[in-house]
């Protein structure tokens, strides 16, 4: 293992540098006569010139190798995939008035905020227009089989988001753990792992067996990748991850730890933390975040967390391994080693 | 004239009908087992439900008739554009701090805002999502050239939304009329006209010079339109028009009547006007209002702005009179008619 990791991020930073050049220098404009406009060119720019770790780029470009495909022909759909993860932070940040995004302020918090929830839409469709642009190299049938993709992926992302948001907004924490499940595998799997995999080999032109492989691998390794996502939000180092700590309390995030964590808690800590949970994010105090973190850390909520992580990343494993791949051998291992590094990353 | 007008008002009655059958029955999802999913598609269908003119699937398949082509093969792109109005209309309240819409609370003031954002996202891709059914009917390469225009369309209309928000946001006023038509082309013109017309030309499979004029005669009439809204929310009936009434004063919007009248006024009374419209939203009162609306009056700005637009009427027409189109003549008087009803309507 500890040769490989290395070799993953070298990899993860080459698909990144190529799918920069293409979302910078191909798809995204630069300048225009009017003055405005190119304030808005500057807005849509800036996500996606901030540094990022370009995981579903190279999920994306990495599948269509091991299904035969050429690296290549994937590229500009791995942009448009960073391209997506990029328009929906940017309203996701204003829906959830996080403050920092990649260790920066997040877009809202540097330009009005209807110019920030604008640009966001500017960008998200540049993104359907970018996705034309495989017409040249995979042509029209697969464009629009990688297009269909795309839409499924997006509306499962909208559904997953809004699930999140709409606990918060009525304050529901009558929750259980398949809710958390069903709620992240739309809000994060299928846009982390499975679609970006399905994409690539979509690319390559694999069959249906492979997709629907790539459906039950993504879904649960991005499940797994979201409970060490919350985990690193809690314990993790703040410089390593780039969002600000402890910033799902504030938020009054429905992570697994939390739901652990009420289920194990005493009625009345219970109480307790829903009432802070519930709070706006302006009224929590320093005081409420270490009272529900000293109870995360007393019920080993993060331990607990973290095992059905495990769980969910040996079950995706298992499922790699079984996928008929027509492709290069070392692209099936770089998947592998990604599997692991999204359960046992620090960033 | 007299006998086109209901005559237009049937055939807008008409196309709308059936594009809403598209929208609602066949695009937008209707029921998931996830209770807060089921929220979501609610929120979908709450603008697409409520009564709207549907100006802009008439010009679409309308335009597609002059050129030639079947109204029953241009209705999905009329319901996307119809869709594309419905979502940016979701955001659009958002920026804008707007209250009403269609005679009803904007979204964000029925639903958390966090989540008309998102539901405004989700609409956005379902757009995209139904452009891909045009294959059936219209086959892969005309499919794929709509998707271009309709590119092109959200493009130039975010563009134009952003110079907008960005004036209001940078309390800019030294702007000229060239200015207003610069941004009220983006904003406006395409997706109103320009685009429904040539998206109805290009899925009848209209040459380059329908396609041009339609452009020309799309950004014209569209400056038009905008400028006889921008009226309509000062002088206009507010059950008929649907907006709150002199809300664009409250948002502080660069209207070419507000130009004018900053043109025509005496240096203190343009301080004034200046400060007033500077003013966040909540802070103007109806003294501010009213001196604006009383200026506006005195200096006739009203008169001036819709003499411009009837000069654009004019151009648009003539325009129109040279297009060489070769379908059904009486789908081009039909575009003649909506031409004038544009300008001289009172909804």
């Amino acid at each position: 293992m500890a040769g490989k990791v290395p070799n993953l991020r070298d990899e993860m930073k080459r698909v990144k540098s190529e799918v920069d050049r293409v979302i910078l220098d191909q798809v995204l404009p630069k300048s225009s006569p009017v003055r405005e406009v190119r304030l808005l060119y500057t807005m849509m720019r800036d996500y996606p010139s901030r540094p990022a770790k370009g995981m579903r780029p190279f999920l994306c470009a990495t599948a269509c190798r091991a299904a035969g495909g050429n690296e290549e022909d994937a590229m500009v759909t791995a942009a448009c995939i960073e391209l997506f993860q990029n328009w929906i932070l940017v309203h996701d940040d204003i829906e959830d008035r996080s403050e920092l995004r990649r260790g920066e302020p997040a877009l809202h918090k540097k330009y009005p905020e209807s110019l920030a929830l604008n640009a966001g839409d500017a960008l998200h469709a540049r993104t359907w227009e970018a996705l034309l642009r495989n017409r040249s190299t995979i042509g029209l049938e697969r464009t629009f089989r990688v297009m269909e993709e795309f839409s499924r992926m997006v509306d499962v992302t909208t559904e997953g988001q809004h699930m999140e948001l709409a606990w918060v907004a009525s304050k529901r924490w009558d929750l259980k753990e398949d809710d958390y499940y069903e709620m992240c595998t739309r809000k994060t799997s299928w846009y982390t792992v499975a679609s970006p995999c399905r994409l690539g080999a979509i690319v390559a032109g694999a069959g249906a067996k492979v997709l629907s492989d790539l459906e039950d691998f993504g879904t649960k390794l991005g499940v797994a990748f979201q409970i060490q996502d919350d985990s690193l939000n809690l314990v993790g180092d703040e410089k390593k991850y780039g969002k600000a700590k402890s910033d799902d309390i504030l938020e009054g995030k429905r992570t697994l730890i939390l739901l652990h964590l009420l289920s194990a808690a005493t009625q009345g800590e219970r109480d307790r933390v829903v009432s802070i949970m519930n709070k706006r994010r302006e009224r929590k105090t320093r005081q409420d975040v270490a009272f529900v973190l000293g109870l995360i850390d007393r019920y080993d909520a993060v331990g607990y967390a973290r095992k059905r992580a495990a769980e969910l990343l040996k079950d995706s494993l298992s499922t790699l391994e079984g996928i008929p791949w027509k492709g290069d051998r070392k692209a099936v291992g770089l998947l592998r080693s990604f599997a692991k590094f999204a359960v046992e990353r620090e960033w």
